[in-house]
């Protein structure tokens, strides 16, 4: 059951990283989207490998189809199935893998839990994976912009030690894309290429912060009590591969501060309830309160690294392994497109749950 | 929906502060569990109001009566119900919050998704709604206890920025227990509980960091790639009250590590796979990998002071409100038994969801 | 999980017929709905034991306390606990199933599943489950009663081999109650009022039909595939207490029809498009057609009957068993407003689907 | 969401009718379990059109590409993808549809639920969506072979009023593959695929009844109190298209019957206990009570006729519309194998959840 994510806008993955594809059922999404192959096919070449000098230089074009749900053009309100085949494999480069357990890989639980796998690739646990997340989340995105003009923007805001001043404003796509790492701020976003091609060079790898921000969400959206808006994000969040942790507003460094420095208080913002400050990141009691919806995620260094590890094999025996094929030095400018999928399918859900029971009655 | 979580060990809690009481329905739990009411009054003792002299004076007794699902000690696998009733309620104090919104508490949001709100109180935005989560927790823990010899350990490392020294051993419950502020190094649990006197004296709030260990957790819990065991553990702990960020293993500093420094790599101890660090806090592609699970949540400072603030009311016309009532100047001590109980109602449903799916056959 | 039913408007029931009580919690209720427990307690009474001359002679009172979820007579949006006590217990009465299997009953299927067994009473079996569903159907009926002007009707058109005409209008709650059998065709009623009367004298029982009718229905409840509008009501009806089948329109005994006899040919009614005939029975393609939903469902004779029948002991060694206790000798008079409760709570289910994935957006 | 079924051994079917093709994703199926495309197909044969004289003369291959979740004939526990392409489509033929609504089709509540529909053909309400379902359920029958020895066998007792004789025996697949109309009373089958011809040469349509079996289940399956064996049956069985009717054991029949002569009474077989007769089906109390299950479905008759029939159009305006294109007569011959596939489907899913919560655990 672990392959389905969401209530009422619901997409079930599925596709190893070797086999025949991958692939995407959404199930829930209203008729009538106008929807095109082009807008999922976008969001996939933001995550594709191999779209810039600082990503693995695999080549995958990663081509959508949609292959039901959709007709002339608009959503038919049953299940959109979507397909990416799988090209460009390299069993090969993976043999040793049969045997020996990759580093921080998930190859011996996988193999542990369901007493086989797919030693030819990464299998569920690889990030062409989230290839059916983005996907999905382009549909998930169109019907937050049309329905309530949302937008979600994330971006990277820290690659190993290097940090990006604080991003005040909501940026623009365009100041996203600007730079392949992702990087809002220009002179930081150089900095990082340089760190990330320098670990490329070494065959190490490292990890960074994501930040993403959600703004026009309305007042309401969030379910009392284990819905709560910030923990399916969380949950939606550390389901993404590498992440390790998950924060909204103030999050951990929010916990020095004391009540009297840390409370939202209320405002009337031309007419409308809203807070002067927002160290809530954009909800209370689980529910968004009208404010820009700021969380962060931490993404560890990539487990591929191009140097030889100590590891032990099946039977146990202490052995060695060197990193080979064509990995990311940095997995996380290529998951931008990914949290901001994730997000997006999060907030549908929670908007149509809130249509479902709140809004549409009036008794 | 969402009053309900898990999946095979599935728990609904009900009831608002103030009202008739609080409950929790149990559906799933194997049959023939052997359960007493006083192991749930533990637990909820421990998470109960007045307990110590860095708590609230409220004084609630917070008695559990199970009304169904239990004959003669024992577990019947049909629906074990709890019930709580409230007392001690005092809607009086809370009578300005009828027409002003409290900083930083739910009233908002809740008046304006719902159009309606119980304002006698915190309705199920109240930390009194995790009475039910404790309640099913122990029972959840015993399963654990019982199958696997599973432990489950949370504590405080950190309130405001008093920190303790990394807690390198997995402690007991009563070096947990020894202080009220359930930090278990002593000297620093001194000085919280200072820190935590002052703050009341001074009418304002702080709020920490508590960890939370498991050991003895067999290989294989956790079920890719939405239901990943630090994904449903993320938005458990998210889902409560006060929380800000979850973060597993090396966490939000993690990303500051290179992979070479930041991969655990495999050896043979003692005839068994394991890892010779613990930067993945114990999971591998979102199963457990046999070692030790760690994990840290951030808890806000308590939204209620003692101080006076500017807020709005119903109208939108901006006000002040004075902070009254009896309040934790910090939650943090009495929310580690609910970090305990919302981790145990995590694993034990991956316990059986990794009975169902894999360990049942053998073909 | 098997205790909770509904995706949108859940409800978790609980208790057994012999402990503390039996409760139910309602998730997902619209906020702001007006309910009084007066009227939840009349269809409690409508299927109360011991309300009248053909029905047990135990005197339950059954009576609701709503516990939380609704603040000065409206809904709060947070989960709705209802919680009825139990009482009249007489455990002695049921010494003997402690280690006999009662034949037809769930004593022996219960005991091999769970390992263990209440044998002091029919446990979750017991039809005194049900009170849960009777009061959260009392909820959801108003619901929709609100929405839509929705009517839902039940009663009885078979007892044993006794059979009503044809009823071709849609009776009011008045024809149904005027008698205790709740069969809107006087003649016939008092005929099975008879016949049951009869079966009690001799020890034994009868079963029986309803018919169940909704109209003014909206087009487009019911989610193809596996939602289907009547296969929920299917699972509805067979998870009642001694049902045995359900059958939708024609039916059975549409299956003896050409095509050509069975169509509904469509016709414009005043305007809308409706059917000529109503063969079936207000759904095409599992969703909701403007049409009259009609359906049957049947229920066998109760399994207790008050002879001497031959079973098998725990230690299956050949036995015999006398029953005795205060039985219904025809259950289905007072299975009619839970066959009502169970279809609301459907109907209201599929009103929030619609509301949430087809009518809240408009691109 | 209604494109999901189950609760452990999840399915999610998608594709319509006329599009790319039609594809189910299998979630939690056991790793481990030897499955080839060759199983899958052999279901699927027995499903397609075409494949007799007596079905829609329709050629479509209908063949099984496994697209992930199996690695060198074995399942590896992630979500199994199957994907068949669609084929002969001839739109054309169904141009008339896109302004018209078949008598008794779903054209019309589809139109109207969805506000869009693709015209060319059934979309999700046509039968080609089972070719899912029916892919599914090979996989899910084979667990049960292994698992348990457990056998599902469906078979026709009934076409339009030719009925056969009790079938005494629990027929062999080849006594009930014998004629091409799957009643395994060589006789009987005769007069019907006469039958069946005749209607088509009159332009007519038939239905009949399906009777399932199933032998071998161990006590203990089913939950409840909602989700009863047979609840889940009849849901199961009420999804398929064109069903109106679902029983149990005795069923419509047994209400007919006294207590005294419907109780099934306890009876020690070779030191097992079981019940001297079946009325009840298999089941008591919504739990499996190992004899064996069995059940009925009534199909109607098929709603495309090739005759002229009164309709109207999409503007209300009466109109006729003749019925063209090539379909079965009688659909229930191709629906046998697609009973036992959903009977596969609850059956499965059943055994992993009494594994996960009874049968793990020995405290």
């Amino acid at each position: 059951m672990g392959n389905t994510f969401g209530t009422l806008f619901r997409i079930s993955t599925w596709g190893e990283s070797h086999g025949g594809g991958i692939g995407v059922v959404i199930d829930g999404c209203p008729p009538r989207l106008p929807i095109s192959t082009e807008e999922i096919q976008f969001e996939l070449d933001r995550r594709r490998p191999g779209q810039s000098e600082i990503t693995t230089p695999r080549k995958e074009s990663d081509s959508a189809t949609i292959v039901s749900g959709v007709y002339e053009g608009l959503t038919l309100g049953t299940p959109i199935g979507i397909y990416v085949p799988n090209g460009d494999q390299r069993p090969s480069a993976y043999s040793e893998m049969k045997d020996k357990f990759r580093p921080s890989h998930a190859d011996f639980t996988y193999q542990t839990k369901f007493g086989i796998r797919n030693h030819e690739g990464g299998g569920r646990s690889s990030a062409r994976e989230t290839i059916g997340r983005v996907a999905a989340g382009a549909i998930a995105r169109k019907v937050l912009k049309l329905a309530g003009d949302i937008d979600i923007r994330a971006y990277i805001t820290r690659v190993h030690d290097i940090e990006a001043p604080a991003i005040e404003h909501f940026p623009s796509l365009e100041e996203v894309e600007a730079s392949p790492v992702r990087c809002p701020h220009p002179e930081t976003a150089e900095t990082m290429v340089e760190r990330i091609k320098a670990m490329r060079s070494e065959g190490d790898s490292v990890g960074g912060l994501i930040e993403c921000r959600v703004r026009n969400l309305p007042v309401g959206l969030g379910v009392p009590v284990f819905d709560r808006l910030e923990a399916d994000l969380a949950k939606a969040m550390l389901s993404l591969p590498a992440t390790k942790g998950f924060e909204i507003g103030s999050g951990f460094e929010g916990t020095r501060l004391r009540g009297s420095e840390h409370n939202d208080v209320y405002v009337n913002k031309d007419g409308k309830v809203g807070t002067a400050t927002n160290r809530s990141g954009g909800v209370q009691g689980g529910i968004s309160n009208g404010e820009e919806l700021i969380f962060r995620v931490a993404f560890k260094p990539t487990a591929t690294i191009l140097q030889n590890q100590e590891t032990v094999d099946k039977e146990g025996k202490a052995t060695e392994l060197m990193g080979r094929g064509r990995h990311d030095p940095c997995v996380v400018p290529r998951a931008v497109p990914i949290v901001e999928a994730m997000a997006s399918l999060v907030l549908v859900d929670h908007w149509m749950r809130q249509k479902a029971q709140c809004d549409s009655f009036e008794f």
